[in-house]
């Protein structure tokens, strides 16, 4: 059985009809739909010469065993947010899973070297809000005390409902078990960006999972009446906060791939008559090196200082959440570009914003590479998301290559 | 009896004690606590030598007839917003009513022309939404068949409120019968604004009621990745919003004492995550020249539509409410400025940013002026709006002065 990259896109389009509705993917972690592809995904790998087990976090593996015991682990996931995407991780395992049958079929069924397929448990956190769940139980950077009290909007607890799919959060540590023999982890993802569309490339290397500072910034002025209180005698947050707007972009384009966004503005009283007495904005701040992360960081809090001076207003910090840049192996880079440029002529190298069960494998100290494929108009986790079947196809072939090109270098 | 602006003083704190509790006044237009409010008065105009009745609008009318059919109008108002202060439309009222008893004691019962003192019905709008609703009823503006239907946050008809305080809207237009032989109207008001006390001035005269154009304003973006999109890739709607946040205070700032405000920012989807998507905004735009207001409307639209397409974003307007501005009568602000300057040594003209029912009576052709008393810290609708007592009293006296002046220009 040699490579099928039409029967890859077949599955996934299976896989849409059978989990998604006219909003999109609703394979939320832990709930039936989630449940229903992996029952789905288990009849898939059920004819194939492999074992099949849930580790301790739920994460989903399939192994074939080979000569060696060093592993190439290749992982995806199953799960989506509400009214997502049918490619965003159902790609990554579907394209595995037919890479995993090439291997199965040229081989005999023993490979020189052990290839595991892993659904990662819970990648997205949209039910939870705790993204890489699984993934982070696996590289045991898992925060379980935290975590387990989490509840979802109908105020069921994360314990509760990890519990009802057999998974007993007690237990997340045993997961890492699972790094045992692990030798390199490759992942295929879509771009969810509009980098490789605009470039005109079907395919790219990801260098690594940029690190993220996350704040809210709140600036403190004086609600006024927008009719009694001259230009001059205001303290208005919200001007503060429009420089800072307007600044973070300044900031984020010194350099190249670099992002600053405001996602978020909250006025008070926030009234039409009123003069911003108080501003509440988020701040997320992207980059691959942790050194440029750090001085954008750094000037972000300067310029809130400045404006919040200049418009006699102050302004304090306080972070929400920040994780450091993971840069991927660099051989194994080396290895990713040759598969993408045999399969499309061309090459790109570029670091991936979103963050990916690769980053929390990468921290657990195992060699590891992304590839990412091209999205139609940079959207995701939404039922729009699309990437052309091509393309898919093309994906699908070269991270065939990166598999065979890693399981040599495995040997080696 | 002479006037005793001390008295003045205490009936504010009787009225207090009454009628507010540890979160400021709650006399809200409608309300027991209103009624209340309005008993009090009833019960100290008793003693006077005069007529008192409710107009059809609720309006409340105390009438000291004199020889002359031709009237002077004193008027304020006894309503509050929730959680309000002390002074705003009450400090009107009790000064009037001292002004009123020492008119009666001066002329025996029968001064040369007639004195009416109003406390205006719900010129706050605070429950249903609509300021202004009894002067405009007097002045023939009102908006009836639109504000019936209004409802309160629980749920109440306008309607219904009002006809449990002996109020028939469908008879609003019978209030303008309250019009006859009036020959001029006169309004004391706290500032509301900080300028008089940056000047340290404790009075002055007011020009008019400055025009209003308030909008609604959404920046159209598109909603994208935080992390995969970027920064040259964006279409922010934030950042359209945030420069003309900005610009507004450089096209307000042409004009001496014009004002533009943006109170209210609202972000979407306004996750930490996604590029703004939709940014909608409030703009509010103040002055008293009618030919500078619609410049600075103009301006704003033009400089949305620039920061629209610089953004590569799309805008629309949407209008919220406008009025035009309303100048006082010249030879009132005359004499108004001669009571100011002779119980303070100083004056100083300026406009009134916030509406008063002053504007409505000006817009029903009756000559008319206010005057405004310091406000501490320019703070109102708030339980910390204060004035100093040595500033109220001077605004009894001076208010007293103006009086007498109109008489004597009405009886010209």
């Amino acid at each position: 059985m040699s490579l099928d990259p039409k029967r890859a896109v077949a599955e996934l389009k299976e896989l849409r009809a059978l989990t998604g509705d006219e909003n999109g993917a609703q394979r939320v972690a832990w709930t039936d739909t989630w449940l229903k592809a992996r029952e789905w995904f288990a009849a898939k790998v059920k004819s194939l010469p492999v074992e099949h087990h849930y580790d301790a976090a739920g994460n989903n593996w399939v192994t074939l065993r080979g000569v060696s015991e060093k592993s190439l682990l290749i992982g995806g996931h199953l799960d989506s947010v509400p009214n997502g995407g049918w490619l965003d991780g159902a790609l990554n395992v579907i394209a595995g899973l037919e890479v995993l049958r090439r291997i199965a079929a040229e081989f005999g069924g023993r490979p020189p070297v052990t290839v595991r397929l892993v659904d990662w448990a819970d990648e997205e956190g949209a039910r939870f809000g705790r993204s890489l769940l699984g993934s982070s139980a696996f590289a045991g950077t898992h925060s379980i005390e935290a975590d387990r009290v989490r509840t979802d909007r109908d105020g069921v607890k994360m314990e509760d409902a990890l519990r009802r799919c057999g998974v007993e959060i007690a237990k997340f540590p045993d997961a890492e078990k699972e790094q045992k023999n692990a030798a390199a982890y490759i992942e295929l993802h879509i771009e969810q960006g509009p980098v490789l569309e605009r470039m005109h490339l079907p395919l790219a290397v990801v260098l690594g999972t940029k690190g993220v500072e996350r704040h809210t910034i709140t600036f403190h002025g004086q609600e006024a009446h927008s009719g009694s209180t001259p230009m001059n005698a205001r303290r208005d947050a919200l001007a503060a906060a429009a420089k800072l707007a307007l600044e973070i972009r300044t900031i984020a384009k010194k350099h190249e791939d670099a992002v600053c966004t405001m996602g978020s503005v909250k006025t008070f009283p926030g009234i039409v008559t009123a003069v911003v007495g108080r501003c509440e904005v988020t701040l997320d701040q992207r980059d691959l090196d942790a050194s440029v992360l750090a001085q954008m960081y750094r000037e972000a809090q300067d310029a809130s200082q400045r404006f919040a001076s200049e418009e006699n207003c102050t302004v304090e910090w306080s972070r929400l959440w920040n994780i450091e840049p993971v840069p991927f192996h660099l051989q194994l880079l080396d290895l990713c570009e040759q598969a993408v440029r045999e399969t499309s002529g061309t090459s790109h190298r570029m670091p991936s914003g979103p963050l990916h069960d690769a980053a929390e494998v990468s921290r657990a100290g195992i060699p590891t590479v992304m590839m990412f494929v091209q999205s139609l108009k940079g959207i995701s986790h939404n039922k729009i998301e699309d990437t052309t079947e091509e393309h898919l196809e093309m994906s699908v072939v070269a991270f065939d290559r990166l598999a065979s090109k890693t399981m040599d270098w495995i040997q080696k």
